[in-house]
């Protein structure tokens, strides 16, 4: 695993016409890099298309794709961005769950599958986006504004800002760096970070008013109904942040957050401090991620979801 | 105005017995630049003393000042770090308000009074702690653990967590070296930015419901009564973040936020996106601060502050 090996795959023939994978429910770091490595390709001369198992968030899209318009080839190259197993793609890409599909997976999650013919996996790197500046940097290629602006939000949402313990002193010399291409980035971050639709502010104070606690108030775990997101009027992306409520309560050590997707399917989302592990609480139900912030899917009634999380958190505050 | 001068005076004699001066409501920065330079002076053999108009704030004890005790000694010598001008020192401080009182300011707000005999004033820093940080290394002086923490949380809180377009690719090369030193920045940054008390989580239920919304939504206004604080149970530096709320609304370019601090006396704190200047809007009550965020006092009944600012919000919309 390292980036000669990498190198010369994405210079060689091989890695042409190639669509790039990014995961399900998509964050900036998989589309930032997605996107960034989309652009490295076809500057080197290469088609190369991005896909998801969404249409593409209208929320990046003045940042990411502006003016990306997928280019017609007949696939010979499949590389996947920030997707830690095969379930990640979702439904519409399932084509690509086969064994041996993947030729290329740049990731960073610990809970990797290792599904790819060729990896690269940095789990001390705090974004996809980050490993991705490594290898445009090892590579000796061009950042243009447009890859700039795709890799600083990919890092800087999968970081809070630069908030998370995954910061390392190589995150902030690489976001020096990135901000010298031009990006506006007080305005990407208050885009990104600050501002917010009416109606997500109305879905928070609700998830917020209906908060509930246990383990003396170690705990707290948010309920989102699928018809307040469906009734609020505003595509899904934007409430990336609805996961990170439940641990800014005092004294609270492990936030969970259970979305409602369809009848009896729930995404858990699982933010912890220093003191819990959210992967291991995630892994136990099938779902992997980061030490701090994991995720999984659960079926089963309300009540069955609440006695399957409240009995595993039982077991880290034993 | 070089750093040369400002090493010199910190290594004169004439610099011993120092106070340093922090703003009354203090912030991260004010505390943190303060701080850190305490500790330089000492560290260099001297005795120094950081004071404020309140006493100190709990939230930032535990990284700041675990163990601050200050010194027994006869004033030689006054430092004001982060205050632009003497009206920001507080009543319990207005004997540092004489004209010639402060031998040395190190500021970076454009409004600064530039009232001391020797000043340091960078508009282009991102905090005053940016600047400190910059004065140590030029000093040669070793930067330990405590101040690189003083430091960057200084910065931090300054900027959002670099979040705002103060922030330079100079800000986060020093944000990667203050994190090298081992701070536990996610635990830091999850104290300062992420975790609230209840309390405080209640307020801004409460103020969120309450914004009013004029201009077609391009201007928001929060108003935080006295009581609505006093009631709460929690220190009044907790709510440093309620002025970023009106801001947070789609739509919203100049978002004003009124606490009431006393009888016909309140406090404003504007926030704008990059159409708009609060400085000057702010400038306009008598008050100052940055060109997205600044603050001023204003004194009249609550209707008559209303109309006070809407008018002058309307020149504004003009």
């Amino acid at each position: 695993m390292d980036f000669s090996k990498i190198k010369s795959f994405l210079e060689s023939d091989e890695c042409d016409n190639v669509t790039i994978l990014t995961h399900k429910s998509p964050d900036g770091d998989t589309l930032g890099g997605g996107f960034a490595l989309c652009y490295l390709l076809r500057d080197m001369g290469k088609k190369a298309n991005v896909v998801n198992n969404e249409p593409f968030p209208k929320r990046y899209k003045e940042f990411m794709y502006p003016d990306y318009e997928p280019m017609d080839f007949e696939e010979k190259c499949v590389i996947a961005v920030d997707i830690a197993s095969l379930e990640l793609l979702g439904d519409n890409l399932s084509e690509y769950k086969k064994e041996g599909k993947v030729d290329l997976c740049i990731d960073h999650h610990m809970t990797n599958k290792k599904y790819a013919k060729l990896y690269y996996i940095d789990n001390d790197s705090a974004a996809a986006c980050q490993t991705l500046y490594e290898l445009i940097k090892y590579m000796d290629r061009p950042i243009t504004k447009l890859i700039a602006t795709c890799l600083y939000i990919g890092i800087s949402t999968d970081t809070g800002c630069f908030k998370f313990e995954s910061v390392s002193p190589k995150t902030h010399m690489i976001a020096a760096d990135l901000i010298s291409y031009g990006i506006n980035h007080g305005y990407v971050n208050r885009m990104m970070f600050d501002v917010k639709p009416r109606g997500v502010i109305k879905v928070e104070q609700e998830v917020i008013r209906n908060l509930q606690f246990c383990f003396d108030g170690r705990c707290a775990i948010e309920f989102v109904p699928k018809s307040l997101i469906e009734n609020s009027g505003v595509e899904s992306a934007e409430f990336e942040e609805l996961a990170t409520i439940p641990l800014t309560v005092e004294g609270v050590e492990v936030g969970i957050t259970i979305k409602e997707k369809g009848n009896n399917e729930y995404k858990l989302s699982v933010r912890t401090t220093d003191k819990h592990d959210a992967c291991a609480f995630c892994k136990s139900f099938g779902g992997g991620g980061h030490l701090r912030a994991a995720g999984c899917q659960i079926t089963g009634t309300y009540d069955e979801v609440m006695q399957k999380i409240t009995g595993r958190a039982a077991e880290m505050f034993e």
